[in-house]
Order: structure tokens, then C-alpha cells, then sequence
């Protein structure tokens, strides 16, 4: 049985960007959640949630968040599932808030995170983690890497032609 | 009767900057407890900690962290008292990660930061606050403030000395 | 008999963040006078304003100013009342000169720093600094954080909606 | 059977703090290799054992490098197995260069990155990745960190008394 | 016979700003290729065209990249040719995060970098260094310095016409 | 009659760095006081110095401070003499702290800033806006500079020893 | 007779700010010639401007530049004249690269620099230094002191309209 | 006949670091000069040097400075030779300002920079853009590389018996 990946928020407002997590979890074919909780504005259900997601069938939690990024790390404090970090845009110095805060983690309560607004990103670590112990998953994996060399190479012919153009 | 402070630092590596506030609280004739409790290590002990606080007599809140300094804004997640935050020195970027990761706070849940490792002006700020209702205490703190123009006269005489010896 | 909050700013270039500091204690009921005081092109009357603020009734000063944000620290300079600094976006790069120059204050003369732009936050902090000798206003802010938790409920069950149409 | 840490760091320079990393995966009884491959001075070798890592019986890479840490990066490029990067302090800006090398990832290739110099933390990581499938392990990573909320404890004693001394 | 310059970008999103380099090459009369490799989506294509560059009679390589910004570097690493680095803007700090990616190269694999989307400056030094085996393009170069002149001496002819309407 | 130099430093830890201001004017022949002032400790003694210094002879003043550096900011919001404000190293960010709070100073209120511990070349500029109506004065600036070239002269000879035993 | 200002500007795109330094130069009556002059593309001719400014009747430079804003350095490299330096937003991490480039100057070279974008005030700090030997402009300067609280005076009435209506 | 390398630096004080680039061209048997020319205490001479130094027999100039680094933009202002910079650490923030002062230059006149401190990589960029047109200094820099593998191979076999005894 495949764990689901458990995709919060700390904001409605992150939403248009973690979107991106949820349509590429979905384009994968993993089952997910997506919620809104905040460290600050809702730190008890947070953490109930964070406690209980082993138990609950999550494998993976994705975490955004925003200026001073509490939430990936309020996360990480109360369970031993990977969670990742998507530190957001929007707070101070072009989200190096958002970042520093979710990644200058402590020994023992580690956050992988990815890059600023990386919500994709957070999706495909998501996948790369699961696959460990599904091989259709590693597979489908391998074969997303395959197409992406496909599409640099209509990128490049599109580019010879406005080259000729110049 | 006045209130306590609270003086939480999320690491013992703290104390020897943490001190500072101590020592100041305690020549200002002011009560107070000192307590090791990380946001990440011992989450449900701070939030605990930070719930019963006014209850417990507390008045004002003063959090010392590093890194990625989640420990203020814990606290504040789980009261309403004013939650002093002390970012520490020495994560990234001389600090500013403790900074930007204590001071951004999203609306509601504000933290009253003070400078990097600035422990006796958090203890300052605490008695400031403190003395709103108990005016000895703000006499206190005004008789304060023309000790430290006596002090810089004092430095002022030194520095001619050192002039007229250029 | 609660005190007042003043709310200073620098320039009147700032009055459309500094408004949500006004409106917050408005919907708290809390007090208070707004006023445009320079701590670079009216230092006198900003000096001789602090000096007066605790005879004349306030509890607590909000000063907002951007780029070499002197305002708050020239309050705290001249009154032992607390004084907190609101850092506004728009000098170099990102506010992080208006953040720094407002919280990195030297021993003796803190400035309880909040958020870039962080208004509201400051009126908060105002609220939950005055509320220690009013029980009402406690009680109210209280009230407030259990409001949060309800507006997160209702916009999470707005995200169940759009996640069911992706 | 359980899967091998890779740890590969792009300097032997860095083995003082990738240490950390193979003496917390000792602790944990992780098996692990460690190696030392450059994305610069041995791009072929590096490629190769990241393309070949999977069949090798490798669950997660850890790679560590300074500087324009592209060591991360260019495993990620080659494979689909989980990637932790561990950004060296030491070049520019107290290490902000390795960070932003390594977490800044375009979309499809990610780095789940952990703080700067933070060997142990990405070998919790990789072990709770690992933990997804392995049970024995997920049960020890529980219990350790209950061995956290024990060790503040005895921090917090030795606090006491050095508070009582002030 | 003069060598071709390869101009390399990560992503067809950088083309708005590398075009700027290839109309330079085009102006100046120089042989050049553009192409789209990347080092984290093409890896084993980037590291081929850079291994066999001078075979197949490149002289100088530049390559330009956003965030993470390794094209430059896993060129650098394949090749003795000179590779010059253009860091894009758009990611983290204003394009700090592909400046400093691109510039801290370790010992033995330089990258010569140009300004953040300095496209055209790349192209003049391509220009300046095979100009030291070609007279006539070391000639033309001279002659565009001296067109500089006259450009600026045009444009302060302009500002007088302003200053006299002031 | 040539006007007096006003040396003024926040603290006297700034001293070993101010005296090179001190020493320069003394080697350039030019009148000065120096004095210890704080815009946060002693606000009333710094603006009632600044408010009276052109009537006391002064000409140019030079203020040192760190931090929260306000020091020079408070001085030109009291004086339309001329301010040399000396950020100094040791806040925050390798004194980036200090730097913004002296430089970004509003309109109509300058601070002419020099480099971070710049306090010798806080004392050349002010001997270089003196000698605008000093013509010995500005005669022995331009011989110093005759001397720089033969200290550079001095210098090349020595590197060109240690060139020949490389 | 009063020395002229000279207002150079290393590109015509500086011009739409700099403009803000010859109006401000044209209120305050002071003469002013501005010219366009590069580091890097008219290095001869600033050079010349530099070295003759002296004698041709200036009393002050003012330099703006953007990037690595080494205009007003190249200056000051070549009188003993006050040179003020104008830093440029619009290149690297919202101008602090020609801050940076502009304000750290050697030892026996400073420029006095203002805040980034700062031509106004370049202006007037260019005016408080021709006002030591000019006391109808050091008067006209008091003036606008004077003026700038009346303004501020209409401002704060506005507010207290704009509060009126909250 | 081989073109010699101008190895330029603004200070005696940058010699320790520019001694790097002296070595490393040596040791690849490139002739060279080294001096020390300051953009801003010798002018002129910076200038002179650069505008013979095509003439001079030069191909390729190294420029180390530190702070407001100026020195390689003004070599490149007065040449088109090839112009590497090399930013020096010790200014503001850890040597950001000298990198952004060195690699910022406006369209036209490139530097190509390199790392902070980059001495050592700077001669090897210089050794790369000779090797163009001197076929058996490109073979020596293939062998380099070569060297550079088995330097690593050296390396791992030490760090495999450090792991052994682990």
C-alpha cells in the first residue's frame, strides 16, 4: 500500500503556488491531502496533526510557508516522517526569510527543503522518497527524466529556427 | 503583586549570552524563572509551558534561539503575553537568520524582538513593560537612564586624557 | 484607567500600513492618538513628545519610519515607556535598512521590533502589553485567538472545494 | 534489506564535518559508503556512480560541498534516488553561496537541502527516508527522540544550579 | 581561421536575455552556435558538447544560467576552454543566488563571470580574448571603444538641451 | 580663521578605531575636539552640541557609531553643517547594520558616509571640504597625494625583490 | 565668488533621478554645470574633468552611478575636491552593489556618499559645504529647516482629518 | 611568441593571496609581470600601464583588489585585453563588495571575474585563453586535469582508511 503525501499550508494565500504540488503529485498518481494549518494561528492542530500522520497512512509531508517559515519546522518537532520545506516568497529580501527559517534546522529535527516557491519540486522529492519502496513509482520516475530531454529537444529546434531568423 | 519574567533559552549553548538578561533582571529587583525549552525538541513542553503562563503568574515572555529561532514565535502561538525574542549570533549570515526567523511574524501573533544577542535589552524592554503598573519600578528604570549619562561623562574625562596624550 | 497608544510615523508617505495599526486598536478598543513626527526634520518635537508620553496618558509608542529608520530609537532614547518599531519596506533592499536600523538598538534603550510593514502586528503587541493590567482586554485577545482558528476552518473547507475541481 | 547511504562530499576538506554524518548513520546502524567525488575535478566519476547508485543498492545520496556547490546538483542531474545536500560554510557570505547552490533546483530535479554544515541533520534525514520501509528503524528514530526530551532535562537541572550561584 | 563561440543556455526562458550576447557576436562578425543544454535536465548532452568543444572548433563557451546556476561550471569542468558565466536574474536576492553559483568556482576551474544578465558583455569578452589571435578583430574592437566616445558625446548633447529647459 | 573639527563617537569602544581620525587631523594641521556622545544614551547633550556648533566654531563634524548607528543621523537633523558619518564594523552583517542606518538618510537631512571604520578617511574629507576656503590647506592635500604615488614607488620595488625569489 | 557644482552622471539613463540634484541645486541658487562623463566608456575625459575641476571654479563633485558604480571613485581619484557620491538602484540585490561600490573607498580617497537614488540630497550636502564660506546660503539653508517643519505641520493636520474618518 | 600575463594588484597588502597566481602561472611556464598600480592612489599609471599594454607584449591582465574594487574596471576602461578580476575578502561582508565592485561592469567593457580570493584560478583562466593559440600550453592544461583525478584517487584512499578506523 502506497503512504499519501500530506500537502499544508500556513496560508490560503500560498495556495496559487502549492497548487503545483498538488497537480504534480496528482499527474504522478500519488494520493494526497492538502490542508491549511498554521504554526501560529492554529499550533495545537498542527502539531495533532503532525503526531498522528504516521498513524494515519502519510508517508511524506510538504510543508509551505512564508516570512518567519515556522510550520515545516513545527512539523518536523513532532513526528519522524520526512517533511519537506517549500520556504514561500513575499516576506523579506525576496523570501530569504521564508528560507533561512526552514532550513537552519537543528541536529536531529531535519526539513529537506527546496527552493524558494519550489512547490513542484517539494512534489517530485515527495515522489523520489516514495519510490524507494514501489518500483511502478521509480519507474514512471526514469521516465519523466527521459521527457524532459525530449522537450529541450523541441526547445532547441524552436530556437534554431528564430536563430536563423536573427 | 508583580508578575514574573520568563526566560527561556531553546539551547544550553545559549546561557552564557542569555545570562545577560538574568543579571539584569535580577539588579532591577525584578522576579523571574530560566528554563531550557526547544520549539523543535521539546515542542509540547514549550507550547505547555507558554499556555499556563499567565496563569502561572508570568507577565512577559523572553525567548533566546538560533538559527532557524522558532522558539518566540512557539511561544506567542500559545499566549497572549507580550513574547520577547533574542535572536542569537551565530548561524548564518552573522545571525540574520535568527533575525529574519524571529521577527517576521505573521498578523495576530507578534514577537517584541530586540538585537542580535541582545539579552539585557530584552530584560530592559521586560521591565519597561512591567513598569506600566508599578511605578517604583519606573522609577527605577528613570533613575537608570541618568546613571548611563553619568557613566558617559565619566568615559568622557578618560577620553580627554587619552586626547591631550595624542 | 487604560493608557493610550501613540502611533508616529516618520512621513506621511507611510499612513497607508501605519492605517492598519490604527484601525487594529480601533476594533480592540483601545485608545489612542496618531501622529506624523520626524526624528530627522522635526527632532525637537519628537523628543519633546516621548519626553511627555508617559505624563500625558500613553502606555505604549508605535513608531513606524523606512530606510534609516531613526524614529523609534529616538523615542526610546527620550522615555522609559516601551517603544515599538515598525520597519517599512521600500529603501534598500527590501526594508532590510529599515529593519536593521530599528532593532539593533544598544544596551539600555530597547525597541520591541516587529515585522517589515508589520503594523497590525504592532497594534497587537500594544494590545497584549496593556492587557497585563486589563483584564478585559485580555480576555478580548483571547476571544480574538479562537476567532483565528475558526477563519483558518472556514477557508480550509474553501480548499476542499477547489482541490475536489482539480 | 535495507538500502546504503552514499556520502559524498567534493573536498577532503570537508570531512570534518561530513564526519558527523557516517558517525550518526554508525549510531543509527545505517550502512553506508563514503567517498569523495568532485562535480568539478571528477565530473565523469561523479556522474557515473550517481547513474549507477540505484542498482548499487543505494537508498539516499548525501553530498557535501562549498563554494558553487554544484556536487548535490549534479547527482540530482544523474539520478533519480533521493538527493540531501549539505551546504559547506567557508566561501562567501558565511556560506549563503553553498546554500543557494544547492537549494535554488530547477523544477524536476530536486536537493532536499539541510543547514549550513549540517552533516548529522542530513544523516536524520536520509534515516527517516529510509525508516518509510523499515520499521526496526523507524522505532529506534522514535525512541531517540524521546532520548532528547531526557537529555534537556538534564540540562535544565544543570541550569538550576548555575541559577541559584547568580 | 577563427574559432566559433558556443553560446549555451540552461532554460529557453533565458533567450530574451541571451539573444543580446548572439546579436553582439553576429554585430562584431564572429562564427557562434546557440544551443539549449542544461546541466541538471541534459546533463550527459552538456558534458559531451563541452568534452568535445574544441574538437570541433569552438575557442570560448559562454554559458548562462539562473538560481543554481551550475551550466557554467559543468561546462568548466569538461573543457580546458575558456567558459565565461552569465548569471540570470529572477531567482532568489535579485540573481544573488546564480552570481554566486557561477563565480565561486574551486582551484583549477575557473569561470570568467560577467554581470547578472550581462548577455552582451559576454559577448565582448568572447570578442577580447580571440581578438589576441586575430589582428582585424583586435582592430574592430578599438574602433567600437572609440564609438563609445562619440555615443556619449551625442547623449551630453542631449542633456544640455534638457539642462537649458530646466 | 580655519573652523574646528567635531570628532564624535557613540561609545568609547569605538575609540581605537576613531583615533585614526584624530591622529590624521592632527598630521594634517587641523583643529579638532573629540568627544563622546550618544544619540540613544545622552540625546539632549548630542542635539544641543550639534544645535550649537556652528556658533562654537566648528565646520565639519564626524560622528562614529555602530548598530543601530544613529549617532550621525541625529547630529544632521540638528545642524546644517556638514556630517561625516563612520559606520563601524561589528553589528549585525559585518556592519551592514551600520552602514544603512548612516547612509540612507531622508531628503534635505544628508549624512556624507564613508567607508565601514572609515574614520581616516572621515578626517580626509573633511579636510578636503576645509580647504575649500583654506588654500594652504587644500596646497598640503595635494602634495599628500604626491606622496601616496611614492609610497606605491617604495612598495613595487619590494614586491619586485620578492618576485625575483619566487 | 561661489565655486560651481558639477553634477556627472555616468549614463543619460541616470538622468530622469539626477535631475532631482541640478533642481535642487537651481532652488537653492547655487551654479551648477552637469555632464555626462563614464569610468569605464570616457575614462580620459573624466579624468581630465576631475584634475582641471579645481581651477575651472568647482568647489564639489557629485557623481551618480549604478552597478559597479566606480564613477565617483574615479574622481575623487583625481582631485583633492569634496566628491559625493550618488549610488544607483536598478542593478545587483536593489542597488547595494553600487552603494557598496561607491562607498567603500581606500584609505586618503573617500567619497561622501548618500543614500541610494539620493541626488536630492547630494544636493544638499553639496550646498552645506559652499555654505561654510557662504553665509547668505548657510542662511537660506536654516531657512528651509525651518520650512520643512510647516510642512510636516500641514501633513500632520491632513492626518488628523484622515483619522477624523476612520 | 607566447603573450605575457599582467599581474596587477591595488595593494601590497593583497600579495599573500595575488602570490597564488604568480606560483600557478610559473608552474605552467607562462611569463609574467606582477606590480602594484592603484586605480585610485596612482591613477594615471593604471592607466598608462593598460592603454601599452597590447603593445607591451601582454595578452592577458590579472587585476586583485579589495572594498570598492575598481582596479580591474579601470584596466578595462583603457585596454581590450582580456581583464580578469579578482575580487579580494576583507571589506564589507565577507568580500560581497569587492565582487560586486569587480563583476558589475556596464555593456562594453567586461571583467572577467573570478572567485573571491581566486588568485590561484585567475592564472589558470589566463593559462586557458593563451592555450587558444599555443597548442602545447593547451596539452599541459588537458594534463593538469588528468593530474587533478588522480590527486582525488590519493585522497579517497586516505579517506578510506579513516573510515575503516571510524
Amino acid at each position: 500500500m502506497i503512504r499519501k503525501v500530506a500537502v499544508i499550508m500556513g496560508s490560503d494565500s500560498d495556495w496559487p503556488v502549492v497548487k503545483g504540488a498538488c497537480t504534480q503529485l496528482k499527474a504522478l498518481g500519488i494520493p494526497f491531502e492538502a490542508h491549511i494549518l498554521s504554526a501560529h494561528r492554529t499550533p495545537a492542530a498542527a502539531a495533532e496533526f503532525a503526531k498522528s500522520a504516521r498513524a494515519n497512512g502519510f508517508g511524506v509531508i510538504l510543508c509551505a510557508a512564508g516570512m518567519a517559515a515556522h510550520l515545516a519546522g513545527a512539523f518536523a518537532a513532532n513526528t519522524t516522517l520526512p517533511v519537506i520545506g517549500i520556504p514561500m516568497k513575499g516576506g523579506a529580501m525576496d523570501g530569504l526569510d521564508a528560507l533561512l527559517a526552514t532550513v537552519q534546522m537543528p541536529s536531529g529535527i531535519p526539513v529537506a527543503t527546496v527552493a524558494l516557491n519550489g512547490a513542484k519540486n517539494a512534489a517530485w522529492l515527495a515522489a523520489q522518497i516514495l519510490a524507494l519502496s514501489d518500483d511502478a513509482l521509480a519507474a514512471r520516475l526514469e521516465a519523466e527524466r527521459a521527457n524532459m530531454t525530449e522537450e529541450i529537444a523541441a526547445k532547441e529546434a524552436k530556437l534554431q529556427r528564430e536563430l536563423a531568423a536573427l
